[in-house]
């Protein structure tokens, strides 16, 4: 038995893309596009990491997913997490729960999935702007 | 980076382990009671896949969580899909999508996050009483 991957509903392929690949720094493994039920499926792992994936669902033709609280994140350990959430940033993202313990951040997907990344190894020292960032919104 | 865990939270941990892991096979591999915060988090993997886990968040004062459409499912590859849904019937789990096609099937937990069952490998060959068991509900 084997982890394969967590599916994910996206609203618009396009911003999904740019937050979980551009942003987050994920790769796309493959991807396909089924005329006949109007869907896109898009295969996405960490670097080197191809056993785990995230399936991103693009229903052509519905858009507007709700969150439930039965789900609650996606986690993976980052090599430099100041790094990300910086590149983040410049990205447009929302850093919801800035890695102010330098070892904890979380951001949200353009539709709702919420993301904790966790510093590999020991904690990074605190420092600023991340000291003195406030939490935004929810995650 | 890499890859952790899925984080879904769950109203009754008994009753979820009792999917989780009678059921479905995961194992276990640590447990934290925080009392502070009053929840327990329980972190289980497939056997012999311990690099993606599956975070279960008990909160001891907490339950009946919704779900929302922008989470899918978690994905799941199997030895042999019929020996594992013949045991979930036999621990009282509903097969919400039977493998008709000897190759995908989907249940729900307690807290209705759904699971997707794939059959490693070729599909198996097709047969009773899998062909003639219709859907039930929705996953």
């Amino acid at each position: 038995m084997k982890y394969l991957h967590t599916m994910v509903r996206v609203s618009d392929l396009d911003a999904s893309l740019k937050f979980y690949v551009d942003a987050l720094g994920l790769v796309e493994h493959s991807r396909r596009d089924v005329e006949a039920g109007r869907f896109t499926l898009v295969f996405l792992h960490a670097p080197g990491d191809e056993g785990a994936q995230v399936e991103l669902t693009y229903n052509w033709d519905e858009s507007g997913y709700d969150s439930g609280r039965n789900f609650g994140h996606l986690a993976y350990h980052v090599d430099d997490i100041y790094a990300l959430c910086q590149h983040m940033i410049n990205q447009g993202i929302t850093i919801n729960r800035p890695p102010r313990d330098g070892r904890m951040a979380f951001v949200k997907s353009p539709d709702g999935i919420s993301i904790e990344l966790l510093q590999k190894g020991e904690a990074l020292p605190l420092q600023e702007p991340w000291i003195s960032m406030p939490n935004e919104g929810t995650w």
